[in-house]
């Protein structure tokens, strides 16, 4: 059986990263994986959390949330249920884990730059799509700070590699790269994977949805996941220059 | 002083109403009044809230919200912060109601429509700028409830008038139509004014921020809302055809 | 069809004003309009919120509340719910933005006045009868004030004009001053005026609850309110003086 | 040293037990212990809580709570802090398991009624006020009931004791009945006692605020509360005769 | 009828300290009363509550917990319902007075003692065995602070006192001591008595569950807790030698 | 560098499984990893959530909790902060999942199965100790329902398989299983692997703490976690049997 769109088992749907997509923020990155569609600013703010006054280190966090009409059915407002979901905790976290790994926090002095991804629309790998534009909205802040003044150091060193991220899974006991909704929900394993641009892992996130997996399907899928995130890697390249 | 954008005091900013902008949503409109921007997206979902079953009559209700950096300094999350603030649920509010007050909440039998307004980028007036686009959004949920033949009579008897909203102000001594940001802060009035397409009022709300205001200008004011609002209704009659 | 209680289209419930209801607030007004029975207290504070401070300015806010059993069906405490609704958010901040219009924010220093506005008995009109007693509260605070040399210049300085507010309404498409609750839920058309003593407008808030309102009903509730303001603004006077 | 107000050791304060204080409530009633003032009002509502349903039997509760400006100075309200504190829990389960203790539930049916104590100036014995007075409101409710027929027998059956509070307490040295708030601050030993007309315990608290207590000192400051106890009881009977 | 588990009206249960439970804690207890079994734990910081600032004193206080099966039905979570109830709170605030109770908050200096009690298994007396528990973990804290010269004086004048608590009843008319959850359910009256090791006084708290009680019996409730708790002061020194 | 308890780099720290460590739950297992020490109880309920009810489906769940002296300084209570933290909810989610993995649904019929589990003392690796003694709990609350004829089938078809879980990472460059709090901190990759009794992958998560990672060094890591789930998988069947 084919995917619903046609793709290749190891191809990845149209990517579409357009920067400057609002007037305010330091840095804002509009990025599509074919119909999902993330809203990534990157807000620049002096100052550090508590626990970090007097360190001469910078933070970089993440905030992730969708829309409540972002899905087929509509979700309450976490807002209105006046508490945050596992899974926005669980996501939230590791884009902000994803992104420090390509900063060096000396080279932001006391100041931190929180990164907001809003999903607009999903349809599947929304927390990948995130980090792949977070990278891009990063870089764009820190070059925002470099002409400030508030950067020890050139952009270059301060974010000194990129950061990209695809899902990867098996379906029908084959392994695809950036599964739609439709694939997300039928897969028996789902896998996320976080990349450098040199192609050295960040963070691997595999999961045996209903069943689970041996070492040879786990290869499979790293090797469709790195493949990919080196794709993303050249489309950041690209949409920077 | 001439207004910050060259435009006449009776001038509205330019208005693009852009239905269809998300792919699940029932109704979804993007509306931009100059740099405003509100994702509209009008929800269809069985059954109404508890207090009103066996009444026979639909419910139609609006949730408000920004986007953290929607703004030129970016502002916590309600979700994080564990609860809706005040000017969230008096916007939310005031929307719900002007939206009411185009439907025949009989036509829509036993079913809710939920209409979220989340602000992407705000340059003043964002809540007469949702009210506006939700009238669209609402329009096009319920065409798409007839279609399913969940409604009872025709669209056209179901919203049975349009409404649309403006701002209005008083700055520097001169009454102004559709206060951008700029305007928004330094007016010494500030009215929100929403009209059907009959040119009848459904809400009036004018506060004097920094001051008073007598009966000569709350009439200059009204004047221009009213014309305003006839303009934004033509846009809207264009928008659906 | 006459009113409940037979008064006239244009007389106003039985107003009463009682100073100092209670012992501890620097000002403490038991405010009636007819049997809407509100307790309006005034607390001095010294400093002002985080983000006022070093501004040489004083701060005025409002929290409007009603007991579960004001009202002829018990609701439930908004404490246990574990969060402030929409409604009493909107009320709160009607009253300190009104409050705030009679005050010269320099003269108290950066000090603090909050003006608790909870409802023992509710007949309709809360709000407003809530803003005319916080006046005469807020006017004995800053006396208070006076007395202890807290204040820069004359009371009659810092509170420079006198604020009332009035409930008017479409009710048979009669308009009507001061609505109980009977008329409140039977209004066509629902308006909420605060003037200051001379009869500029400070706010102005009408709703078409269950309909639309055109230019010559809008103009004969703003005449009735602006009338009912002005006996308020006596009646103030004269419990001042 | 003699009391702050010239009274005798096993003297009350002056006690007011106004009823019907309130137009909506099935009973309400302010009651007055010295400068204390609590208005109490019980409200019957149809049902009970969910897991009392099909027991037969009714369900009576309390909620206690402070306006903000109570007090000499002033607090913050717990619906703006999102959460009820622990005193407020404390004195409303004590309310509650008191007013318990004089009725029959089966003789409710599966009706509710809560008595909401909401204390509009506090000097001291806030607890022991509510208790006091919600015993007549709730005996109003009852009568209520009886009148449209709500009840399985007669009132006296289903109110077959009354039940009043008073606070002791130890200040230097001296057992004292009743305290007002600038001896409550000053006791080393604090008491609450609950007792029925014939002189019963239903509830006993004693606490060494900054010290212990011997047997002999627990003694006399039961003595001197069950005395107080019988004499509120007589001005309940008084009030509702 | 005897008791569930034989035991004579006036024996306590078995009864265990077990020191050093866990590594990490200043002080840490196991305390067992039969199958009652709390972890106490007492953490030392530096610093004190905010209210509490310049006054020279340390705070002691308490949080106490149940996990959700330490019952016999779950109950749930009070972090996933988003508050603490009622009884957590009054038992929490039971715990921390009676610890103040036996130590001399100038001796700490501007430091804090945390007790968390952590009821691992519930089986009647939770909060009593919490108390007596807590009392040798505070007692090791002390040391702790001694050893580290964070104490002024000796800790035998920090902690010039012991306290010990349990509850005691009335089942089938019988007064009983030390009662297990069975008896707890089934009790008329039920008391907790915290006393210091010298007999007196602390804390007396006696509830009429299912009915009242008279002095002759409250009397006897009390020989038997001031007894019991002698017993249990005894059983501390011992693990305290 | 050797570690610092002086194990081989592929050793386990000593693990004790101790069942029915309470009396209420159905399954009661104290885990030990070293001085890590969960307590794991298995909770059956009739009945499923609301989403899956007329499913004929079960549900296995599990919550995750610290206690606030669990670990070398004191945390707040979430129950206090009235949140439940993204680790907390990441780390129940990660267990439930895992369990979910062993387990037949249709088995259990329309029942639950909650598996809390709570750390009484934390030294790293928390959650994957919660895991391998979850899965020794559920067995026997499987069991229990056996005895109840409240299972489908046998109690080996509901549970097909065995689950454990360890946790292995980088430090100094050297691949280490099951790492204690000191090397957890130090790791510059930590990875927590789920796997089945037959050395299937249930879930693979890996992070880059403070650098990245390549696929030399995640095969180290699989091979020595996968070895480690090994042994565990014979502790957990020698505990059972």
């Amino acid at each position: 059986m084919g995917r619903p769109d046609g793709r290749a088992p190891d191809e990845l749907r149209p990517v579409k990263l357009t920067r400057q997509w609002s007037i305010h923020p330091e840095g804002s990155v509009l990025v599509e994986f074919g119909a999902t569609r993330v809203l990534c600013t990157a807000s620049v703010t002096e100052g550090v959390p508590r626990w970090r006054k007097g360190s001469g280190l910078g933070w970089v966090t993440s905030e992730y949330s969708m829309l409540p009409r972002a899905t087929t059915t509509r979700s309450d407002r976490e807002s209105i249920k006046g508490r945050v979901g596992g899974r926005t905790h669980e996501i939230s976290r590791l884009i902000g884990r994803s992104l420090r790994a390509c900063i060096d926090l000396k080279a932001l002095g006391e100041n931190s730059i929180v990164l907001d991804c809003d999903v607009l629309q999903a349809d599947g790998g929304t927390r990948t799509a995130a980090i792949t534009g977070a990278y891009v909205a990063l870089h764009d802040a820190v070059s925002w700070m470099a002409k400030r003044g508030l950067l020890a150091g050139k952009p270059a060193d301060a974010v000194h590699r990129s950061v990209a991220a695809v899902s990867v899974g098996v379906i029908d006991g084959q392994p695809r790269l950036d599964l739609c909704y439709e694939e997300d929900v039928a897969a028996e394993v789902d896998m996320n994977i976080v990349c450098t641009g040199a192609g050295d892992f960040v963070e691997v996130q595999g999961t045996g949805e209903s069943g689970v997996f041996d070492r040879a399907q786990l290869d499979a899928l790293l090797d469709l996941g790195v493949a990919g995130c080196g794709q993303l890697a050249d489309l950041q390249k690209a949409a920077l220059s």
